[in-house]
This record gives structure tokens, sequence and C-alpha cells, in this order.
């Protein structure tokens, strides 16, 4: 394989020119640059990633942890932020927690030995704060933004209020919220506000319920919805905070004999695959998953030579209306 | 940031006996590797895995290609490889082609760039052949193995069996198959095989269709299983070659006012998440996608060093009864 030392004796160049033009560093004549070129391309020259990044600060790798994959709404996330990444320029490396705190600080260890140019995170559970001291910049998606150089969230809030109100608006008197992870603080917490919100607004009946993590951690809530659905069998309107609950609330309804919207109307929350995938498809919430991680990765990107700049971006969701309300 | 030059000062050992300590590499005694430890510690130095690379042929970067990640065989898959990979002191990284040839060249190029010391291709689009003179081993799972490495298939054959003898044990009389992409060969065309023979042994009417590649590339088959169901309105048994085709056919029969399983029994294949998210809960052949995963990871780390080794493995699929069957 051709070396940078071939495209020097080609091109009669030093190497250190050579690189100047690789690395698009200082003044270089147009006669030069494609003198190199020209080389490049006569000896199937590839420039290699591993050398180049260490005569830099960084590579051009962006690193990424998230908490689950199997999780329609990170696997959409990971899609989106893996185009944006590679459209960019940049490769992905990826880290998935399952909820282990201990192994997402070895990730971010991992990120610090490759020399990531920066970090999107989106794994729920460690607090940022212990990166705070971190050589790359950090964007959040979706979750406390401690120590963060930038969050990104979607309004949750207008999420859990445009969700009431479908339910009221389709003649729903006795509504659950089903949001938000008992004795974890998330940004995800403001959809049960909205939608109190709207419910106290029109005097409906509304009882907010957060479920254990262990729940989120292995993804099965159907016990819990079961439990739920018995002890307020007058229920006649769901709110859950993903479309993988809302899916197993059709399935605990089916099993109660319970008809979707009929008896019981479901509203998810994400507006992933799943939604469509459900019988009858389901009513959600739609994140704007792709926005997000366009932004994630663009702001990452600008970040990385100004590592002082913090901020929150707050992106609208909608309500997308399918055949559970 | 500690460097390799004050860990070599701390301890008073030369930088070539601490490189080795790091590497390890040729003899080093207990007292030595001790003091290095120490020193490490005290330090806190951490070792740069970029520089690291450099001095050997390849990083410790593993690239997987996938065709989806929303998929949920292949997040599930990617789930379970990022773990193995993890596990074994490697990083991931990931690139997703959405069936685009051009970008999974792109791609491969990529991995070289970054000299990945193998590559997982899940990829089903791109004729392994261009990468047989790579740099680096290839594992391929579910796909046409030439040019790589070893490959990692399950059996297929022995799933569309199960598939078909379940069917006809509930009773099915007309039994249709949806597997395969039209025009594009793919292991798990034996699905189809397999499914066949056992109609044929039992003397039962059927029907393997193969579908338009867009629908995969969509992952959207509601049209082309109406077009079905309507042409062929005695079906009683439907075999679908992923979760996600059978949970679509268990939508349009609902909008057809067929119930499953009494009037229409389905069948899936993957026994993914999805498996569980639908009403009723699918029947399916369970792939091992866990055992797939870590035997590409080990494989492809135990290749490193012997890159002519070839071979296939093929895993036992079974069948998982839930409730459209």
């Amino acid at each position: 394989m051709a070396t940078i030392k071939d495209v020097s004796k080609e091109t009669g160049l030093s190497i250190g020119t050579v690189s100047r033009v690789f690395n698009n560093r200082g003044y270089i004549s147009k006669e030069t640059r494609e003198k190199v070129e020209a080389a490049v391309k006569k000896l199937n020259y590839q420039p290699n990633a591993i050398a180049r990044s260490l005569s830099k600060s960084s590579s051009n790798i962006i690193g990424v942890i998230l908490p689950h994959i199997s999780h329609p709404f990170f696997s959409d996330l990971l899609s989106y932020i893996e185009n944006a990444t590679r459209e960019k320029g940049y490769s992905l490396m990826v880290f998935v927690t399952k909820g282990d705190e201990e192994a997402e600080l070895a990730m971010i260890n991992r990120c610090r030995e490759n020399k990531v140019c920066g970090l999107i995170l989106c794994s729920g559970r460690f607090a940022t704060k212990k990166i705070e001291s971190n050589e790359f910049p950090v964007v959040a998606i979706e979750r406390n933004p401690e120590g963060a150089s930038f969050a990104i969230e979607c309004n949750n809030r207008q999420g859990g209020r445009l969700a009431a109100q479908e339910l009221i608006d389709k003649g729903c008197k006795n509504l659950v919220s089903l949001a938000g992870i008992k004795g974890r603080k998330m940004p995800a917490d403001d959809r049960s506000t909205g939608f109190e919100e709207v419910c106290r607004e029109n005097s409906v009946n509304f009882t907010c319920l957060t479920y254990p993590p262990e729940l989120y951690d292995r993804l099965d809530y159907t016990a819990f919805i079961d439990k739920v659905l018995t002890e307020r069998p007058n229920t006649d309107g769901i709110f859950a905070s993903s479309d993988i609950i809302a899916s197993q609330v059709i399935q605990v309804a089916a099993s109660k004999g319970l008809k979707v919207p009929e008896d019981l109307k479901v509203i998810g929350f994400d507006d992933t695959l799943i939604a469509t995938y459900t019988t009858p498809q389901l009513t959600t919430i739609h994140q704007p998953i792709k926005e997000m991680a366009e932004l994630a990765v663009s702001t990452l990107i600008g970040l990385k030579d100004e590592k002082s700049a913090t901020g929150c971006t707050i992106m609208n969701v909608s309500l997308v209306k399918r055949g559970t309300t």
C-alpha cells in the first residue's frame, strides 16, 4: 500500500508539504495541491485515519452511549445519528449500557482512549457531572443536561398536554398516565406534568403513575399494567410514555376482554415503528427523532473548537392519530 | 495528562520496557510489572488507543455493517454484538447501509482507514467478492458467504420446516409462504425450501411467494399482503419470513375482518421483541441471535492472526408457540 513517503517521492515535494495538503493546513498553491491529488490517484494512496488522528488532538470518531438498542426509540435514534455522522465524514463508535452505571464509566474511558472528537449521551442513568472534566464536548439527548455541553429534548410537557386533550376530546372520563421511572429524574417526567395540567383544566378524573426502574431495564410492563387496570376498573383512557408500554396496554386490555378503542383508548409516545405494528395501530405523540439526531451531530461537530458553549434545545412534538383513540 | 515518558521517569525503567509491559510482549519480571502498575495508578496514566494502534498493524476496533437498525432483528443483533465486543476489550464502529451499495463500499473504505481488526458484515446487498483482497478478516451473518473469511447462518431450512409442520398440525389446508426477496439470493431463501418440503410430504396445498426488494428496504408489506389475501381468499395459514411481515399480516387480517388465529394462523421468523408486542402475540421461529452475535465476535478475534481460515456455522432454530397459531 502506498504511504505518504511514496506520495512525496512521486511529487518531488517534502513529506511536510504533502501532509499540509492532506490536512489543509497553511498556504498551499493550486499547483502543489493538484500535483498531490494526481499522485494520490496514481498510487491509490489511502490516508491512514489513525496516523492522521495522532497528529491532531482527536480522531474523526464520534462516540454514542445508549441505554438500549432493542428499544425502538433508541434504534431509530441510532439509525439517524449514524447517517448524520457518516454524511459529515465522521465514524461512529457505539456503546450500550443496558442501565449499568459501571459500564458507562468504562465506556467514557474507552471514548477517551480512542480520542473521540465528541460524545452523544442518550443514556438515562449516569450523572453527567462525573464527566465534566472531559477533554471532548458532550451533547445529551433526552436526559438531564448537567455537565453536558449541550442538551436536546423534545417538548415533553407539550406531548403530555396533547395526549390528555385527545383522550378528553374522544370522551374519556377516567384517565391514567403511565409515565416516568420511580426515583429517577428524567426530562420525560414533564410528560406527566403536561398531562395533569390539561386534566385539571378540564376537570377530568386522572391518576399519574410512575413505574419501578426494573421494568424499564427489562422493557416488560405487562404485570404492572394488569395491576393498574384491575385496581382501576373504570379507566377509559391511558397515556403511556412510550410506544412499547402502549403496545403492552393493548395486549393486557385484550387479555381482560376490553376492546381498544371502544372500551379503552390508548396513546403512546415516540412514534417509532412499533406504533404501526400493533393492532389497532397506535395513536401516539411524534418525537422528531431524525431532527434531534441530526442536531446532536451537527452541534457536536460545531462544538469541537468551542468547548465552553452550553445550551438546550427543546423540539416540538405532535399528535399522530391512528386506531387506538 | 501523563505520558509513557512520565511512567518511564517515575519507574526508572526505559520507555521500551514500559511499552513491553503495556503490550504484554516478551519476558517481563513480576517486579517490573508491579512497578509499572504502581506508576500507572499514581500518575493516572491513560494509554492512548490511537498511539497503541499505530505501533500495531490494526486497532482494537471491530467494524459492523448492517442493512437497517430499525429492523428489530438487526437491532437485537447489534445489541448482542456490542456487548460481546466490549466484553472482549474491543470497541465497535457501526455503519448502516439502508440498502445503498455505494455507501457500503465507502463504509468498507472507512473501516480500512480506521484500521479495524475485523469486520462483521450483516448487510444483504453487497457482493462480498469485492472485498476479498481485504487486509482484515470478514465474518458474514445471514448472507452469502463468498469472499468472507467465515459465515454464520441459522438453519433457515429447518425453520421453514418447523413453520409448515406447526400450521399443518393446527389444521391448515391452504398455506402461503411469504419469504425471500425477488431477484436477491439470500440464505433466508432456504426457509421457503424447507416449508415447501413439509407441505409436499403432507400433501397440503401451498404457494411460495417472494416480495419485491423495495418492500424490504421500506419495511412496509401491507399492500402486498392485502393483495395476497384478496387473490387467495381460502388461505388459512401464512408463514412470514420475519416478525415484521407477520405483524403486518395480523393487521391486514384485522382490516379484512379475519380473526387470528381462528380464521387465519400466522407464523413469523426471528423471535424479536416485535413478536411480543402484537395482539395476539406471535408464534414464530426463534433465531439464536445472541449466540450468532457472540460467535461472530469471537470468530473474528480468533481469525485476526489466521486470515486464511474459512468456514460456515449453521445454528439451530426452534418454534416458539404464542397466540397466532
